[in-house]
């Protein structure tokens, strides 16, 4: 198979810097084309200066990446990505979209979250969004591929196995995440200055993140009904990493040890999910820097409740790494292509 | 009133060195005997160089500390501290215990999760266990006080509203916790070396925690019937504080507003507890050394579920202070005596 | 004596909020008025959370700080503090200045390394620079103080009694100094922000730092003549603390032991200046959130360098501390009071 | 080419996972047997589960590597490696030391620095050291390799230039470096325990530190005279990564771009040495989890100094991949082959 020329719209941001990072080491696509609207003209190694002698490239406007690659990968802010689907859907280029824009089926659910309405209500129609250890080869036919959200790709994994096979009441589940504070991107905040967010932790928007309706969404259609959750982010003084403790009501009698086996039946040959062995604990550590989520099974016999731990790189499972995989995927090329990232152990 | 000669066995664990820094602000109370078993006969600042030239004491052993002392504090693995009680009650000394051996009311919770007997019963009729705003001048009838754990101090303070007015079920409460990393002490551990421990995240003891008991304990006596709940603690890349997020069923349609007023009629005139305004999230910085409880009260519409964030200094509030703050009652101080911490904002 | 009306101007930077931590548990100071440009208005405890229900004051103007207090801190821009003496004169009031306005003797200084010019230089005659370790009384003819910059607090402290005891050439000095990132300030930058900060290690102004001026002015003083340095500061992943490593050629042949005895001479009964015993050596670890200069002395027989390392808290020695401990002497309090801030040692 | 087959003797160690995580990505060379003496029989993925299901090898014992491998990488306390040397000489196997028993030519430096003299002198005739930048080809007629310090490595690259075109005086060097914790290793100490490691910063071994000898042979060799520095490391709360910040006399009046051009043309087409433009700085976040060697060059006229600020990772440049450029080099592959390590910018 030939080389892809790909290109990233908003490659200044966190996820576009990291997607340079991963797409540098992929031997069947090569990086043609960096838009970044706040540093146009200037090489994006100035801006990173990690990337320095490695990618120089200038940083040029976004209907020159559009024109010069096959697929277009945008990180942008919510609102932005409509009309990239609609100018690549135009000129037949594959649009993978690591924003909000196209991951909630319902308009209503954008509107409420998001508090805007679709200006291109017809692009919509062109998009799968894909998790590939769980939506599978869904993908393949889309034009516009919806990017998962980090915390989302945590629970969802988590979850999936439960969810699918009955083990858990659909009500009460509650869910708390931890993320590094990459998550919350380039932009300046006080609450993300140094001296505020070392030695600090708390949650935020606390039952109100906009990844709220997402997550529902996926878990609604693994249960086969809709559910509603009870979801709690939290900000941990780490760059990178998303932990997820998530708590259900089992819906029967069931051994952790069944529960285990069901999970490794779903996940076994799945590369990127690691059920780890039951007592072994997910750590954000082992997954750095990687596409791994790693998952732990736990039963408290005590409350009857199943608790799962899920850990990945926000930054890669959680955005590039599976941006790439749904690309691979689509292009077909063996999914996991340029993704043999082995997280360092220290 | 006189001044406290006060002491502390197990001085250079953490939080010994904690009560050090403490008492040394405490106006009415004198550090007069330190008793290390490890380092007995080397001057305390040699192990914690902090204290260099502030209190270069030497170290003696436990019964020159109770021989000289009115105020015996003491911070030792559990199953040491029984027989430190017996030698205390026969000399007429009051011990202050930070550890497990006097907290549960109930051997066979001590048999089932300390895996040890109780070999002095007798003594523990003399122990109270005491959290002022919760459980009052209680310890004033103490002899042995049994200080309670950093933990269950975070959740009992975040529910103990909620259960004494039925605001919530009793049933399948859900408390995920985060502690920082000198909750685990002075004692090296792979987990806790620097290179493992940066930039991690993990949970621990999934469902098992000992402090699960005495968590129980205290939330049964405040819901007035035995109830269980799912406890999971987390290791925080931070040196102190502690955040739990605890999930419970509403049980009755209330809103935050009239949650929030029923917490600042118990805690409103309580020095440590600060029930935050509606909207404020709890932020284990705002806390750091300090002996504050930070409350922060949410509620999640969809799901019906009262969330409860808890802030404090696992070694202050969470161990040491709380510890002086119990002093302060029982010898007839002020409650706040020495204690005025005002945690840095940065 | 009477209690002192203090107030800050500032009061929301991170000096000034360091200065409001230390000045609540001043026991002769009564914090009457804090001025903030930015969050006038506003209760200071909504910009730091941590002062919640310590101190709610409202944030005022500079000339209600300055018509209602007796002391005036001030930790503004530079260029700003030059307007404030000049009020501050007018109606006796006493200002405490903790930025760059009255630090340097030669107005030519502040020109080359400031680019700005003096606007009212007849304020400048009531100006006093004052480390009191080095300089003793003479703040107490000051009606302004200038109080000393992190970096050269930290260096002189190290170098005064080599200087005064001619133990070093002169020539050739290398200050080596690394800075906890609240020295950078609240304000927002790249640099600082937590994923670009953390796990980050670099210099900074390489050989250009505004520190410079002031660093030789003293140390000229010290020495008898006019020295020039080679200082290169770098940014240091924790919040707080400088440790400035500083070489210099001896002078003669001379032991650790002999240079040992004369720092003890000149420090040892100076309650904030801790000279370590030989071998010790300073971390800054030991003297966060406390007025402590910690002072370690090595002598490097190879290459007959004295190497002196000495560590301070940038917040408190490097700022507020030290404001207040000027305060004190200026006032005729003792030197320590409300300085008795032990250091955690964890 | 064929593949090589390789082992790592003290593979738990953290140069020996970097290895493992290095030569995963390796196209030439296959990880074949991994040796630990302290977790023989167990998989390396239960000591680091960030491997789980990526290389779960049993570890086995040293003469299993030996045996099985064309070229074994040790990574071994000092003295341990010798015997290992004998051994593979006598099988034809190269070895690749990392640690310290064939860096110091003279036995005397090791007797000194070291207390410990060689057993097998023999095999030292064989060993060649090896900075690839530095010492170009000589590394091909070794049949053991001396895998340079960290520290050595930051500091030789960052004065090569200077010292063989005699830009600075071969007296009087101060180096000043810091180091990430993983340089410590994997041994549990008082000083690496998270919370006393976290949030500090001070020097150690001042003056003392064994890389001391290395660094003064490298250097005078590039000197072409016996010279001697004054070297002190400091830890770094940091995972990964040095910056020595090394200061010089000037020999001779030259401008900082002549400088600049001169070690350009010494690195400009050296992959791994990055010498930046002028008045940028390197930073260890710019290197980590890659092979480069970031410099910069500054150039104080008022002190006439040179200042070489460098960057290296310690566990790769410092470590496991210098040693891989070793074995690249050595072996006839590419020198970069497996070493095309893009450095994350966040």
């Amino acid at each position: 198979m030939e080389t892809i020329k790909v290109g990233i719209i908003g490659a200044t941001g966190y996820a576009g810097v990291e997607l340079i990072r991963l797409l540098l080491g992929h031997p069947k696509a090569k990086i043609t084309a960096l838009c970044s609207v706040s540093f146009e003209g200037k090489p994006i190694s100035e801006i990173y200066p990690a990337l320095y002698q490695i990618n120089d490239d200038i940083l040029v406007d976004e209907d020159t990446v559009i024109d010069q690659c096959d697929v277009v990968f945008a990180s942008v802010p919510h609102g932005v990505s409509e009309q990239l689907a609609v100018k690549c859907l135009s000129k037949g280029k594959l649009l993978i979209d690591l924003g909000a824009d196209f991951r909630l089926h319902e308009e209503q659910d954008y509107q409420q979250w998001y508090h805007g309405s679709y200006q291109h209500p017809e692009a919509h129609a062109h998009a799968i969004y894909s998790i590939p250890e769980i939506t599978g080869d869904a993908v393949k036919s889309a034009q516009v591929i919806a990017n998962p959200g980090c915390y989302p790709t945590s629970i969802a994994i988590g979850l999936a196995p439960a969810l699918k096979n009955g083990l858990i009441s659909k009500k009460g589940i509650v869910i708390d995440s931890k993320s590094g504070v990459t998550g919350a991107g380039r932009g300046l905040t006080q609450n993300t200055h140094y001296p505020e967010c070392n030695e600090a932790f708390a949650p935020y928007k606390v039952g109100t993140h906009r990844h709220t309706p997402e997550i529902e969404q996926m878990l609604s259609e693994l249960a086969g009904e809709k559910l509603t959750v009870t979801f709690v982010p939290h900000l941990l003084p780490v760059n990178r990493g998303i932990v997820s403790t998530i708590y259900a009501d089992l819906a029967k009698e069931i051994s952790a040890q069944e529960i285990h086996q069901i999970y490794q039946q779903m996940y076994g040959k799945k590369q990127f999910v690691r059920v780890l062995k039951l007592g072994d604990i997910p750590n954000l550590k082992n997954v750095r820097y990687s596409n791994y989520c790693d998952v732990g099974i736990f039963v408290d016999d005590r409350a009857k409740k199943l608790i799962v731990v899920s850990a990945i790189d926000n930054m890669v499972k959680g955005a590039a790494g599976q941006a790439i995989q749904n690309m691979n995927l689509k292009c077909g090329m063996d999914e996991d292509c340029g993704l043999h990232l082995v997280p360092p152990a220290i």
